[in-house]
């Protein structure tokens, strides 16, 4: 079969030729139908992050798949259940966090993560995987399925971010998402749907026109350029944030939102930056979050409940929505195509196989 | 009656002759017995931290008093029953966080505190309150009842904490205690009686011998030094850490902790410090917090409930612990001793009266 693939040599992604892999025992084979790709493909790409499995000399890549189930191999699954698999895996044989069905809370080294670190991924036209990491989703979503991942990812930090605040009573109305890249409209378009909230701010730094721009206004949004309005600064320009939702990966970003913040808010950190030494003000940061309660949640990967939540958010989406965040589907012809960055591209797929009712 | 107050006109700090107050409807009066000192007076005598009652010269100092219900005006209250006041009153006819008990929650410019900020404290030979703002707490417990507050500054950040872990499963072993100061000891003494910790540390910058190293660990807990092993060096000289508690006030540690803390901890900030601009890694900062799903809650404040949940972890506490903790307590005749400061000096309080079974 073929498989799109980082060789360890060059760091050249390429189609490569690997056998079909087979179930073992617990495991289903799926035929992959799409898979994302967002920044975490390109840092391994890059080599920034990430790491090859033990004993290769090539990664395949992919961890946003949706496929049909080819081979249920005795699992409870059957065949034609449109699945979107899992990212996380046990590296040796398991360990509490996996047994207890929580591998996100997994410290670095307890875990593998297909197609980023230590485990092939999903972008090959099949793969195989223990039937407790694959999520059945409605067959009249599969054409969406490489989503439900991505968004699990704001389903885990909005959890966390929650629970933070469940010990008083909290209403929030406004809520602020750093980075218009595809993660945070995805979370916009959650977050319109989320009756909580009231009033939506999106931060990036394009001129208009723009397509993510467009977009975010088309959900409700406020567009803040970051240019004009620092984070620290849309408190007072605007107005403060019950929620802030951070996915840029700018550092500054993590201590900034502290002071774009409404009393007693939360801000969820999801980016993963390089070292970076900056002088801040530790003093008026410490002071504020104390004398006004508020938290911050670091958030990473997410679980089969976050994957069916994610589902379910999905599903109320508008199809205007996807067909403005979806701006390329590409064969493995030009699968290059899918990897391409550029303003007018947001969300792109490589497609391994189309979804065929049975 | 006296008084212990702070003049506006030159900071001093005098026993002052005021008119006994009348209580209201709904306000009960109480025979003050003991009122704690701690740094946040000596900031308020300072002028770092609060702000006098408006038309008045001087501000009656002390928030952390126990006292005998003298007239309990019609309220529920008994005479002789032995209360502790909560701090914040509502500034203007109330607001939605007293009406639904969480006046911590309320921003700035929403509560006065007597005796820091807006309304006159109970370092008076009598005060009047709200019986709603009266906790009423057991008889034999009233010599100590002057730690309930600072007290229950601590349950408030354990329920910020542990609520900020409770989509997941977390099962702390290991605390830290960032501060070698009263509140500091008293959490440690309350951490020890948790049956969920295993492992203490406290950190501080004192040689020995001194009082607060040695009580530290007559309450089983290991001394970290701070000149030696800085905060974000702990993890790699100790183990990392599942809860960090800080009462410094020092503003490195608010960002420093995040290095000390283990996968999936919480670090609660209590300190509250002044401007500070210094160079710090964000990036790691962020990296960090993000990879192993950390969190960091501020917390001011406390409200009834965590009153109550301090009376019942003071009530665990052993008699020879507080015999070591409260190193002086003074009548009106020398309150002065009770403001020094002093490296054998850990925690004071001014005895108004002493209490008397009826």
């Amino acid at each position: 079969m073929k498989a799109i693939a980082v060789s360890q040599d060059d760091r050249s992604l390429d189609v490569i030729e690997k056998p079909r892999p087979e179930p073992a025992e617990g495991e289903a084979l799926v035929k992959t139908l799409r898979v994302g790709v967002d920044g975490t493909d390109h840092e391994v790409i890059e080599g920034g992050h990430g790491g090859f499995p033990e004993d290769d000399d090539h990664l395949v890549l992919g961890h946003e798949a949706v496929g049909v189930v080819e081979d249920p191999n005795g699992t409870t699954l059957e065949v034609g259940d449109v699945v979107v698999p899992t990212v996380r895996r046990p590296p040796n044989g398991g360990n509490e966090y996996f047994e207890r069905g929580e591998p996100d809370m997994a410290p670095s080294g307890m875990y593998h993560e297909r197609g980023i670190v230590g485990e092939h991924g999903f972008m090959a036209e099949y793969f195989t995987s223990p039937a407790e990491f694959l999520v059945p989703i409605p067959a009249e979503m599969a054409d969406l399925g490489f989503l439900v991942e991505p968004l699990s990812i704001t389903e885990k930090a909005m959890e966390l971010a929650e629970a933070s605040r469940s010990s008083f009573t909290w209403d929030p109305e406004t809520a602020l998402i750093l980075g218009n890249g595809s993660l945070g409209l995805l979370t916009l378009a959650m977050l319109r749907n989320d009756e909580n909230y009231d009033r939506l701010y999106m931060l990036g730094r394009r001129d208009r026109p723009d397509p993510t721009v467009d977009l975010l206004e088309e959900l409700g949004a406020t567009y803040v350029d970051s240019r004009k309005t620092p984070v620290d600064m849309i408190q007072e320009v605007h107005e403060p944030m019950d929620f802030v939702f951070e996915a840029t990966g700018y550092a500054k970003h993590a201590v900034q939102l502290v002071h774009a913040l409404a009393p007693n808010g939360v801000g969820a950190l999801l980016g993963v930056p390089g070292p970076w030494e900056f002088e801040f003000d530790g003093g008026a940061f410490h002071k504020e979050f104390v004398l006004h309660n508020k938290a911050l949640v670091g958030s990473v990967n997410s679980h089969v409940r976050h994957f069916e939540s994610a589902v379910d958010h999905l599903a109320e989406m508008d199809d205007w929505f996807f067909d403005d965040l979806i701006t390329g589907v590409y064969g493995l012809g030009e699968f290059e195509r899918a990897f391409e960055d550029g303003d007018t591209i947001i969300k792109t797929a490589v497609e391994f196989a189309q979804y065929e009712e049975r």
